[in-house]
């Protein structure tokens, strides 16, 4: 019989669709579900959950669908308790560090979505306050556990690609305007006021992904925009979309790879997945999406003839090769709990910090200063 | 009766793969085999032909191949014939600067491909030369003429998109080292030195497609690289390749469109076509190729979910409809030398000048510097 | 927690097919078994049902299916019940304007299937009377809410079609005479003593299908038609067939929109539903089912050869492009009844009144005017 | 041997596009090029073509490119040559009458394209001529030669059928407006001073299809519109569209038949032709298109359920089964030129004359007075 070893996290923000779904429901319960996450030394690590919000309402109607029994509107009585070990947080990004410093200054593990904060300095101090208070802190990298990208990163350790060249990433899909078709994300996106825009939502992505997948990203050219200057908000009324909707991005990494990067909420999807990421290579070339990943090698690579004559006979999709998925595949914000719950208990490895987290910040940063002034933003090293 | 109009053109450089397929067979020859081109006056244009080249041997072949009985190794001599009308320029870029002012000061109309110079100077020296002089003078822009481009600019006219937001545009393939598999172009392409380069060969096409088709270029920001620095010549032998092999663009229009542009010969090809422009508006979007050209209205736009648990059962690219082709393609080269022609003997409109040359040459050399200077780089209005 | 409003509806008709499968069973019951309506501000409306009808046995026998406790066989007592709040009839046409007049009389909000009276005075009393006591009251008009007419008024709210030009509707299939293959539809349908005919029970249906989704109807030119004149009812008799069981009309929309609209019972379907509406502009078209919706715009609309030597080559089904479901689709009549529900608790907007039920009213008996004296007869505007 | 038997023929009007690739190209020239048409009794009848037109350049070119030897672009030195014996008439609607007149007073057996005149009266007179001259008449019905239209009339006279109870018609394509996209129909088409119009044009063709494979029709209410007001001509200049380009008819025909029929050149294609007629009766409805015709008996018969809740599961279109071609089908035009040309050397039948032909004028004169009184036009018996 395995011992059990109860981790009580205070989850606030779950009352959110990417909290209560992807965090609460498909990670934690499920873990718990299932009777705990199993460690190599045969302790179950069960998490136990102390829902925090504002709404007592809701929070009543998700403690009630799930037969939970603890929430409170209080964040100060949650860190109060001794028996909560950490905290996490999905609430909106304006919210953010003022409740990570107080969990930290309690003495509680932390573990948060991104962006970590507004600011990369607000995401620096984090990181010193967490590595003074010698507590543990993990930043969602939900990206780096999906399957197109653990097959992608599996090619890159591999050596299928020889040395890497280029990375051509696209992002992004239509979100309706609002009115005659309601807008399928919440209008607080499109407003700078209240934290909103692709660059701070996305460019914290890129940067683990390409961080963590490719080679460190060292410098940022940057042009973001709004194409959708007005939408129509929640309650059917026009506002003023002040906010970046797309971002053109060209990164340099180490090893002189160039990674273009385009993210936009305002483009129509021809392509496979919502997000793709070609990395081409001397040795070979992949297309990663979200789930899926395909390859050419460059012994399967065509000599394709411009022809302005005829149409092209060659089916250059069809000259790529699929990269098995091997076993199940789990859901990315699970896997990567499972791996903090593991770090909290038993102290494994888990490089995906607060340092981290303020990298990604600094991204943000540094590309909206690079749209802003028209050049090239060099990224200086970060460290807590 | 028709009556027939004979114009008689010296084409230099038709020994080179582009000018003997396109500009010589597919286009000149095939307009006098079909008995020459006829005007709405019921004029027929015939074009003659008479060919400059270096090679003695290697014209003499082309001539006896064709029928044709005309041929010199002396520009001079042919610039000094009084029957030719018109000089065609096809050799490599370093040596068309020269050739072209020779001609424009014996008095022909010119008709040349691009680059026109290696110099955003010596090209608009050129359209002022040829304004002065008073002749006729116009540059290729096959790709205007492309039937993908033709569907494209058709959307554009038609309102299809609403406003326009934003291009994303892919071209390349990967063009191989040489050695263990033969290098599809030749090595001057790959040397600074010799006029080489993606950039110089590449961004004169995308200037007058983004002007002609979207909106005018006014600023490019660009990194451009040389991702394989060695290469193996058509003799076996390794060289430095110094050129740029690869360049990625952000470039702005007027109204507020934003164009990334991807130029790569060192990619490996996951898409439809060789060359690709997404475009998307407010109203709708479109994927154009060399040929195909796909739309999705905004109306047919999908509402994607993101779901990271599950691979997308959304098939995007069915969500896509093709753009009927309205009569036969016509070869771009060919449609329009019949243009050009048509410019010389009736006066018609013919807006792809000199000027219009420059302004590719503009581009380049902006684009290179933005990539140097780390900036982006304006671009002022060009006239002759 | 929210709280609950119970609603106490008295049912009359719910033994007819409709009454008892959409009104009951799809809309009342199901609301009632997923907890009630929620409305925005957290009240639960909860649907109580107090059926009535003629028959005690099919009452008695429909309660004991469904776990219902209330029935009775008498109106008047079901009005004088200050319990029930609202009025839902339907009852065969013929007895519904007495039916409604009463319990406007008794003071209940009303909704009621359609036609609402069997002549237009008699719609237009009713409407005026309602008005005058102050209730609420709502028509049926459950085609505007299939998926295939919100994605239709939903192309057109989006500016898809330019201009409408004109819109082609078919309806109908083969109905049985009976005999050697039993009719699916109920004798009365085919008598025009007992409220029958296809003119009366689908030219309501038209008449608000084109006022809310496409433009209000101005003039109607029709013909009536009895196809087939005897036909054998439920006990295996011949009955002379008295009603129109097919109408041709050609309806005129402000705006200069034409839309031609066949019904019958007498045809057989080579359609791909059982409804279908073409809606053609200036800048694409549609075509809609009851759930499907197809479009082409404009600059997907090919360009046909005329050729009478040969079979059409082009599959001209295929150029169009389906428009996407956004969300589940939801039960039509379930849909109107929550607005309905939320209309009379909330006094959230209802535009689908008494008035609007005259009009449908006014246009079946235009339509049989025009098919008797052959003549064009324009629509009066109608207000209660 | 067979004897041969010429029989020269003036052909006005071949330079138009359906005069020369259908009458001479496809029938006359296709007729001669396998050595004449042969009659029952061995007789060769061999067309010889004397062209008649305006344009000598094009009369000259197409004779060239055809190897014919006889043109003029005068009428009357035609109708002056004794050995041509028929006239054939197939310049723009408005020369029609007064050539055809001509022809017959000439003495010339006359065949002609539709419509024969521009009024009905006209129309009269010429049937009235041709009666007192003696001489055989015919004019052009090519729709009733089509393959799908053959088999539509063998299955009325076949009794597959039973009754006939209605006729349902959709003819039409969008033709484009010009400018950024070409019309495909001249311009004259659409102005009203030059003979334009879709009922001119095709209710010439629906009154003979309906009397020769229906019933013959008695009246017709109509409503005739100009949905697309401004067209580009063919120099790319705008102009008043002040013919009708949709026309929306519902016919009734002997026997108690009704036939709906819906013209336009503003309409989008979702159907399988060009052109398809539904013919329903009480035994069995067959769709006709120009080369297909599908059937459905009423024991094939499905009965549908309409469900508003689901997306209809049956396949309607699939319940319909292929009448099959028996022979190669013949172009329809050649088809009754070898008719016509029978019944002058031999006197076969040819019911398809004058009197027929001003038979379509008066329901296209019908038809347009329909839709300028809003009344149902009956149509009075013609001979001639």
């Amino acid at each position: 019989m395995s011992a059990a070893r109860t981790v009580r996290i205070a989850m606030n923000g779950v009352t959110g669709r990417m909290g209560y779904r992807q965090h609460l429901v498909r990670s934690l319960l499920a873990i718990r579900a299932e009777g705990g996450l199993l460690l190599p030394d045969g302790t179950r690590v069960v998490p136990e959950v102390l829902l925090v919000g504002r709404s007592e309402a809701k929070l009543a109607e998700i403690a009630r669908r799930h037969g939970l029994d603890a929430y409170t509107t209080s964040l100060d009585q949650a860190l109060d308790d001794p028996s909560v070990e950490v905290y996490f947080d999905a609430q909106v990004t304006t919210e953010r560090e003022k409740a990570l410093t107080a969990a930290i200054e309690a003495g509680k593990h932390v573990y948060t979505e991104k962006p970590v904060a507004t600011s990369v300095d607000g995401a620096r101090t984090l990181a010193e306050l967490a590595r003074a208070g010698g507590i543990k802190h993990g930043v969602v990298q939900d990206k780096l556990f999906l399957p197109g990208l653990i097959k992608l990163r599996s090619l890159v350790e591999s050596g299928f690609f020889g040395r890497i060249l280029a990375v051509r990433g696209e992002f992004g899909y239509w979100v309706f305007e609002g009115g005659w078709r309601p807008a399928q994300r919440p209008s607080w996106n499109y407003r700078t006021a209240d934290g909103g825009g692709i660059v701070a939502d996305m460019f914290c992505h890129w940067r683990y992904v390409l961080d963590h997948v490719i080679a460190p990203v060292r410098s940022v050219t940057a042009r973001a925009v709004t194409h959708v200057p007005e939408r129509i908000d929640e309650d059917g009324r026009p506002y003023a979309a002040t906010a970046d909707d797309a971002a053109y991005a060209i990164f340099e990494l180490d090893g002189d790879v160039i990674a273009t990067m385009n993210s936009s909420w305002a483009t129509r999807v021809y392509r496979d997945e919502l997000l793709t990421l070609q990395v081409d290579g001397t040795l070979g070339s992949a297309v990663a999406g979200l789930h899926g990943c395909l390859i050419q090698s460059r012994d399967a690579t065509p000599m394709p003839v411009w022809n302005p004559d005829l149409p092209t006979e060659e089916d250059f999709r069809a000259q790529w090769q699929e990269v098995p998925q091997i076993g199940e595949p789990v859901n990315a914000f699970r896997r990567q709990w499972e791996l903090f719950l593991s770090h909290v208990v038993a102290d494994t490895p888990f490089p995906w910090d607060l340092v981290e987290g303020a990298k990604g910040v600094q991204l943000a940063e540094a590309g909206l200063e690079s749209s802003r002034t028209g050049r090239r933003v060099e990224l200086p090293e970060l460290s807590a």
